[in-house]
């Protein structure tokens, strides 16, 4: 018998609401145990799924991307459907490809790209209640914008890293911010503005932990008023976490693309 | 004392899935019984609020329209809040006007925009899995296009009326009806499409029971190709259920605007 070893990269989308995070856990079901456990029957085995970025408890992806190693040798789409099948309906495999055979989804990525979403408009949508941070204050978006261009670039983001998070160097690189005004699908009634959803884009090359939910607390805090648009320099280079603003809700939170 | 009679005119969305319809029911908990619970504290007493449109078990609305009558003078934007604080945030009142005290939300509405929303991918999207119809088979846009445009003017709609409803009469104005195409939360690889949501919008005077449902519903079987996009006018003059499509599911629609 001769066995095939091969390596998957799955692209994955899934509604973070339900479960514990990516990664996982004693305290709740997570993604990566939902996934192994429906690879293992198709692998007859047990099977490890390595994701591209460890979503926390609430976060959302729309193309998350994963690694698996296996020895049964299947077809990617008949693969694709097994798993569809076995998985609830907030995991939705939506790709399925062969990878060369030391591929690994964490330490390849080159870039992900993470997406905070912000309703302001003076009632939450129900549609949105899980999906959007929901600020009924009016914002000030060109602030927002004006405090967020600083941050793209090579930087120390110390001061964004949740407190006690061990990593060996807090240098990462931001290819792209951009605070988008969105339509939302509620009318316009909603609010004043016919855009009311403010999405936040950041593209880089790997995040610390609450990086991204920490850049949108504190952006949030420019757009009330409540800091200085030109203090974002001052923030970075104090390396001290207590010197940005609150962490932002992780519903708010969506890995959007992780790129090779 | 002198009693204040006044009448109001609440904007209301919601996300359907939890509740048995609009209407009050035994076999579960509706939006207009949750809605008239909020209220009775205010009023000090029972309170009937009407509601626009009927919607089903399931159906969305983006902006039902409901009225009600009640002996307490109070602030409106004071009474938004109070009945936001009480209800699940699955129903959020957007607003609150004073109306004349003959307004009844039902009868003087007079125009309703309707939309059934499907999602055109092979694989379902999570976030839209309580809110559009997943049709994984290719569709023929141009074709429902066609299918739907003798649908708009007045006619005798029969046919897509649920069967055994009793109304007076089955003539209703359908002012237009539109496919649109619709981006997706989503990026572009859930589909070969980067539009992979079509919205089927609908603006009439009235709607018989399930109407908009059987309307999609046919749609979608031209879009598949099983039914000529001509056929319509003679469904139309057929008078018969069984001569159009099925029904299609309730969690695809959406109410999305009250015109008076």
């Amino acid at each position: 018998v001769t066995t095939v070893l091969r390596v998957i990269k799955l692209t994955v989308a899934y509604d973070g609401t339900p479960f514990v995070g990516w990664q996982r856990q004693e305290n709740g079901v997570s993604i990566q145990q939902l996934l192994e456990e429906a690879l293992e029957p198709v692998e007859g085995g047990p099977v490890t799924v390595v994701g591209a970025g460890r979503t926390d408890a609430g976060v959302h992806a729309l193309g998350q991307v994963a690694s698996a190693r296996l020895t049964r040798a299947i077809d990617p789409a008949t693969l694709g459907r097994a798993l569809n099948a076995r998985l609830p309906a907030d995991i939705r495999v939506l790709h399925i490809a062969d990878a060369d055979s030391d591929f690994n989804a964490r330490f390849a990525a080159r870039a992900k790209t993470y997406r905070y979403r912000i309703l302001n408009a003076p009632v939450q949508s129900p549609f949105e209640r899980h999906y959007a941070w929901h600020v009924p204050q009016p914002l000030d978006r060109d602030a927002m914008r004006a405090a967020a261009a600083p941050l793209a670039g090579t930087h120390d983001f110390a001061a964004f890293q949740a407190a006690g998070s061990p990593v060996a160097t807090t240098e990462r690189t931001v290819f792209s911010i951009e605070c988008r005004d969105a339509e939302c699908s509620n009318p316009s009634f909603l609010s004043a503005s016919s855009r009311p959803l403010l999405e936040i884009d950041v593209r880089g090359d790997g995040f610390l932990r609450h990086m991204v939910r920490n850049i949108a607390g504190t952006l949030v805090e420019v757009g009330l008023g409540r800091r200085a648009a030109g203090s974002m320099a001052e923030v970075l280079a104090s390396r001290d976490r207590s010197a940005a603003g609150a962490t932002a809700p992780a519903h708010g939170l969506f890995l959007v693309e992780v790129e090779y």
